[in-house]
Parts: structure tokens; sequence; C-alpha cells
């Protein structure tokens, strides 16, 4: 599996405010360019986190583009996966509409009746880990079922722990023109962080995109 | 006033591990960057826990470049200062050497005892604010020594302080190739951070710099 994570950061390195709530950080062309990134992805993931404080659709969004997926003879949109331990995605959450096949990867901590109800709700339930998801077994099963190229969304959380599992071969950072501030404020690795044996990047392209920069890392 | 703020972070926004231990995040190309831009400038400042964290001396590295701020008939290095509201600053601190002036930047709430102490050890103190800093009126006293440009290198807390100010005139970021992580680890831009009216930025240019990526950004 490949896996690209991509990202939009204000300047000083964060996804939104300390209220998790979203900035503008990115313009047209940028938004373009990760549509694009979504259509041709098999999938597009994110941490349960994403989804509580954004409710995204992760919908391909040109009809164009939809439509060469389907020529393609590929779902219109690619699959969602939403990293979610203990179940905690709401049923009416827009990733469970039915405009793309959704996957929730959950651990054996998830109360069952949770299990239950999200799976009545639409998603495809994958249970790995015991407390946490175990990231490498739950995408190796998505591999198994045809899951070969991955776009990840975010948030800080879920691409600390890809990390932290060696899993991620591209990242793209769009930092835009804005300071957003605040140590509690979600940035793009949260987690625990390293203390040693940092993930090394190596520098792809850097380019002007909209008012911001676009930078992409391969991760050897 | 014009002031400049630099610092190096992360591919992820992290100017340190979350124990505040400094990754090496530059090359020699960006060392000798911000070497040149030390020795444009009048004084460097930095925060108290950037002081405890890394005990810099903030002189200017190169001797061609001392040389040259000797012939302008200014002091070899420019003068150092320390925001620092109660005081925290170990006497014995690199930044209170004889190399060059010291200015600490205290409140009303910062012990008397230790203003003595600090004072003996070489410091200039300046008094300015009740509990915290107060950084327009402070640094307008600077000015009126002769300061007219400011170099601060962080950390994050006293940068976002002077975004919160809007004391800043130019943004430069060095992004490196690693990634650091951790929701704990020093940020660009901590405190509090924005919620709403974030400093915006311009983009004045971007490039390749060692294995990173150099921003300038102005604040307009």
């Amino acid at each position: 599996m490949y896996v690209v994570v991509n990202a939009a950061m204000s300047a000083d390195g964060k996804l939104s405010t300390r209220e998790r709530e979203q900035v503008e950080i990115s313009g047209p062309a940028d938004f373009d360019r990760v549509d694009a990134l979504r259509a041709e992805s098999d999938a597009v993931m994110v941490g349960v986190g994403t989804v509580l404080a954004d409710d995204p659709s992760l919908t391909v969004d040109g009809d164009a583009r939809r439509e060469r997926r389907r020529d393609a003879g590929k779902p219109e949109n690619p699959a969602r996966i939403v990293a979610d331990s203990r179940v905690r995605t709401p049923t009416d959450a827009r990733v469970l509409d039915d405009r793309a096949e959704t996957y929730l990867l959950t651990s054996e901590a998830a109360p069952q009746d949770f299990v239950a109800e999200i799976s009545e709700a639409g998603a495809e339930v994958v249970s790995a880990g015991e407390q946490q998801v175990d990231l490498p077994e739950a995408l190796a099963q998505l591999e198994d079922r045809g899951i070969e190229r991955l776009m990840v969304e975010g948030g800080g959380e879920l691409i600390f722990s890809l990390f932290a599992a060696d899993m991620v071969d591209e990242l793209s950072t769009f930092v835009g023109p804005a300071v957003i501030g605040g140590w509690k404020a979600p940035t793009l690795a949260d987690g625990d962080g390293f203390v040693d044996d940092f993930p090394e990047l190596s520098l792809r392209d850097v380019e002007r995109v909209d008012d911001g920069v676009l930078i992409r890392w391969d991760v050897p």
C-alpha cells in the first residue's frame, strides 16, 4: 500500500484553532489539487477527531473526476476510512452517506452495541488491535480488499500514529498565509511525539500555490 | 522598530521535542543565514524558556561579520534581550557573559532580590507591565536606547505574544526534513492562540535551503 498524507497547516503548523475550529487556510488551487489527489486514491482516511470536529464527506468534488473514475470501472468516489478505536463516529456523520463505501477501523475495546449500530448505519467495521487500532494490521486487511493507494487527510493524532508505525510514503503540506497559534491547537503531527529516531523526510519539490507554499516530502 | 522573527521548525511545525530537547533541524547554509541575520540586527531576543532549555549565547559566529560590525562603529555583537517576567534566567546563563550587552525584560511581578541579583550578574533590567512583560512598552523603551532592528529567535510563547501585540514585521521559517510530533512539543506560535482575527501573512519568497525549505513572510 502506498500512503500519501496531505494536510493544510498555518504558517506555524496548526491544522485548526485550539477550539478545533477549521480556518480557511488554503485557496482554490489547493482545493483543486486535493480533489485531484482524492480522485486518484482508492481510499481517503481520517481519524475520528476530524469526523467529530468537521463532519467531512471526503468525496470527490469535480464531476469530470467522478466520471473518469466511473469510466475506469471504479466507484464514483474512493472508499472512506475512519480510524475510530472506540466507535465515536455519529451514525448521522456525512462519511456514512451512500456516496461511497466506508470502513470504520476499530479495536477490541469498541463497545459491541456501538459496533452493531454503526454497521447498521452503513459502515463496514474492521477490527484490529486491543485498545487502539493496530494500523499495520488494519491497513493490511484493507489492502486485501483492494486498497492500494491511500490518502490520509488528518488529523494530527492519526498522522503521528502512521509515522510512528513507519507507514507513510509521502507527505504533502500546504503552508498557508496565517498564524493560528496556541499550544492546545491541533498540529500536523500530535500524539506523544518522537524524542529520538525522528522520521526523516526527503524534499521532493516546493512551489507557491495560492497565497501559500506547497511542500512535498518523500519518506525514504 | 522593525521586528524579524526567525525560527527553524520541523515539517510539522515543532521547535523541539516534547522534552524541549533541540533537534538539529537546519544545516550549514541555514546556520550561516541566521548568523548573517544576527549580525545585521541591533538586538537578538528570546524568551526565558529558550534560555532555560538551550542556554544559547546569541552571539555572531562569523569573525568577519563581527569585524564588519566593529568597523561600522557598532559593538561586536548585537545586544541580547530576554523576555523574563519573573526573572528565571540563571545568573550563569551564557546570555549574561561579557560578549554583548544584555537586557532582561521583566514585569512588576519580578521578585526584587532576583532583579538585584541578575543586575549584579550583568543584565540591564527593563521593567514593563504588571504580571507579564508589556511587550509594546518594553520594546518602546529599547527603541529609545537605539534598538531599531530586532531579531526574535523564539520560543513559541514569545513569538505568539509578539503576533498578539501586532509587533511582527517579518517571519522567516526554515522548515526542516524531519517530523517531531507531539501535542506537548513547542511549536512556532504557542500561547493561547487565536480563535479569530488571525494575523495574515504575505508570502515574500520561498526557496530550498540545505535539505529543507526557507519561507519568508511579510506581515502587512
